[in-house]
């Protein structure tokens, strides 16, 4: 009973999610979810980010929160907009909760759409919202242990990114553990070293993002 | 439709919880429920707290994780019993997992619980668990921004303990944010500052854990 109930939920979901993929791809939009536990530097990271290619891209972001909206304040000062969505309680996005923002953006006007999800290392990954890329942070002091105790988030990313690398004298983070377990949950996934504090390693982030997304504009 | 399912899922899992609550009672077991997000200290926390009391208290522990072992291999290396809940992808413990392990375990063995929940700030703390105490876990580099954007499990927690402060030199932690919105969220809420790589704070720890465990034995 409750089972089917889920994957009507989830049948449900992927439809929305594919119907306004269509969309946006007739608009030339690449979509980038960026997922990760609470903490792990979602939004600092999109600050940077925006900052670098706001003269080169028309971004919009798309801002998940449980409560409240400390962090589209805080991307608000970039000077892009920023649609918030919150989930009253819910620990993901979904694609009904995407579908309900999208018609309030004029698709005409943006390329790169950014949404920055629940921060919540399990539910995200389990709810398709019709992105092109999946963006994961792992932050060091969350420890190098979590691809074998969190593996769904780690198999959906398209990119890796491991944050807080500054502190890394500090902590215990083996990258040894972190790339073993890796190969077994998904071999050859782009992993990318960055501090969202020092700046260190985001160059290597950028040329990613540049090419993701023109990859994404070639391909039907 | 879904609404329902879900008050009629929660009706069942408090029933469940509420009825091996009052077995557990019945043999004077203290339950302590660690929650908090990825990566924050709870099976540290665990390792310290066991080594300081398994001489003074009968300690069994259950660990849930989405997968795999790893943090009951550490668990066990204390020397104390560990019963395995792995939840294959749900992303907190619920009461039925619960009354799942309970059989397996002499009731009359033991003084304390301990239940390890699944690495996650938001679904935990919908499922009661037929814990005494919820023991909440921040670590700074999650930032002091956290109970304004995950309330719920703030507002459930027994006490909160602010983990990993040998790194606050090397994070953005501003304690006077943390405790005017846990003034909002839970006014009064029991707050020890901790590290589990120092030692640093755990005396205040281990105090409010005994005398806890005294309090319930006392309880009616």
């Amino acid at each position: 009973m409750e089972l089917k109930v889920f994957q009507r939920v989830m049948a449900s979901n992927d439809a929305i999610a594919n119907e306004y993929r269509a969309v946006l791809k007739k608009h030339n939009i690449t979509v980038f979810n960026f997922m990760s536990a609470p903490g792990s530097g979602k939004t600092s990271l999109l600050e940077w980010t925006i900052n670098e290619f706001k003269d080169k891209m028309r971004i919009a972001v798309i801002e998940g929160d449980i409560k409240g909206d400390l962090d589209a304040q805080r991307i608000l000062k970039t000077g892009v907009p920023v649609y918030q969505i919150n989930t009253d309680g819910a620990c993901h996005l979904d694609a009904f909760m995407i579908s309900q923002v999208l018609p309030k953006i004029d698709l005409n006007a943006f390329d790169v759409l950014f949404i920055e999800n629940i921060g919540n290392l399990v539910c995200p990954a389990e709810f398709y919202i019709g992105a092109d890329y999946n963006v994961m942070l792992l932050s060091t002091p969350e420890g190098s242990d979590k691809p074998t105790k969190y593996p769904l988030m780690f198999s959906r990313a398209d990119v890796l990114l491991i944050n807080k690398i500054d502190l890394i004298p500090y902590v215990n983070f083996n990258f040894e553990e972190l790339t073993n377990s890796l190969n077994e949950i998904k071999p050859g996934l782009k992993i990318l070293k960055i501090s969202c504090k020092t700046g260190e390693g985001l160059k290597d982030w950028y040329q990613w993002l540049s090419y993701a997304t023109n990859v994404n504009l070639v391909r039907p």
